[in-house]
């Protein structure tokens, strides 16, 4: 399997994706919270860039089954129903919701996948199940979301801590570029724990804001059995997936 | 010290660099080729973006003693005297010259740096000069010039080594960003040799092309005991330097 890495989705050109299955992390918060938000019963996530965007988009859908979610500096936006906290996308929130979503960084990563021949959204909730779900394939882009086009150490060790598992499950080197080099080199060293995520700008970032207790729930490691899938730019739980928690 | 780091200059705004202490490292090869370059006798270098603005720049400060240098592809560009190989920067050719240079990446990182207090440039070569130059600044920002706006694991490295460097003389832990503590990880993994060089993307790039004896020249450590400035947008000598090699 031969792995390209990008730390910021801003490089990220068509052509680097196209024909290869993307692999989209946003540890803090935006795929910890997708793949919450679907193993707890939402039927599908919309990522949209901007929050114009996203209320044009919940609009036309319908705002009986759809909630509008989001957050601008970590907070959620204005007249929106729910934040960016995994802690918030309860079943009973969420069950057989349409979740029409525009965070910072994370939704960006997800545009910047689009033209890929498939795209999973990963995050140590889900590590295993993208794992598995990756099988088979054999040229791999992953996209970090990064914080604000800069890289963020949160999403690079959860990429290497992918890689490795990937590594370790096929029984060879994978071909990396220099980018999935050092996240290899960096998961190798650092353990995802809820410390470690702290330490980091964007785990800063939140314990300012008041949501430190975030932090745990984005350190969990596979707690949930499934890779959702964008197709379409639609999110949604693949079809092999069952919760675990 | 507090350190910022950045892997690649497309993020570096302004404001990012005002007021701080800057370095810029691009060592396969722009900033292994300007250390030689000055430590050979070149009175100067000007870092342009674009081949066009080196032409221009050349014509005003007048063709009898100023070279046009830099690469586009990693070969030299054409019309131009030298490329991009430390080996073509010998005192018999550069000395008493000055140097107008454009690279890929190179130039683009001096670009982002250039409204810092000060702008160092850094490489394996005058490693040990350039944490003498940085003694006694307390905000740093390292810009990796990186590959083609991507993660360049040989700058990284670099400048990993650069902050152990200013850790061990500080005898305290630097305040680092996510980058810079990224940085700070893989150089306590990976030494940079040759054989270290050849296996990042810009190595192999060399090799393909058939400058692969470039990389021995750049995996050189402290072979420079200089770490030159850049002014208004004209790299020099820092006075206090002197030649060890």
């Amino acid at each position: 399997m031969n792995v390209d890495a990008y730390f910021v989705p801003a490089g990220v050109e068509p052509a680097d994706v196209a024909e290869r299955t993307a692999v989209v992390i946003d540890v803090i918060r935006a795929t910890s919270t997708i793949v919450t938000a679907l193993a707890h019963g939402a039927r599908a996530v919309y990522p949209t860039v901007s929050t114009e965007d996203a209320l044009k988009l919940a609009s036309s859908l319908g705002r009986d089954d759809t909630l509008l979610c989001g957050e601008r500096k970590g907070l959620k936006v204005d007249g929106f129903d729910l934040g960016n906290s995994p802690a918030e996308y309860t079943e009973e929130t969420v069950g057989d919701k349409r979740l029409v979503m525009s965070t910072t960084n994370g939704t960006r990563a997800f545009a910047a996948a689009a033209g890929a021949e498939r795209v999973v959204a990963a995050s140590f909730l889900n590590l295993g199940a993208v794992a598995d779900a990756l099988e088979g394939a054999e040229e791999l882009v992953v996209i970090c979301a990064g914080k604000e086009d800069r890289f963020s150490l949160d999403d690079a060790v959860c990429a290497g801590h992918l890689l490795r598992e990937l590594e370790e499950r096929g029984g060879e080197p994978l071909g990396t570029d220099d980018a999935a080099t050092a996240a290899l080199r960096l998961a190798a060293e650092l353990t995802p724990d809820e410390a470690f995520l702290r330490s980091t700008r964007a785990g800063l970032a939140l314990v300012e804001i008041g949501l430190e207790s975030d932090l745990a729930l984005c350190a969990r490691r596979d707690v949930f059995a499934h890779a959702p899938e964008m197709e379409d730019r639609v999110i949604r739980l693949s079809s092999g997936g069952s919760e675990s928690e």
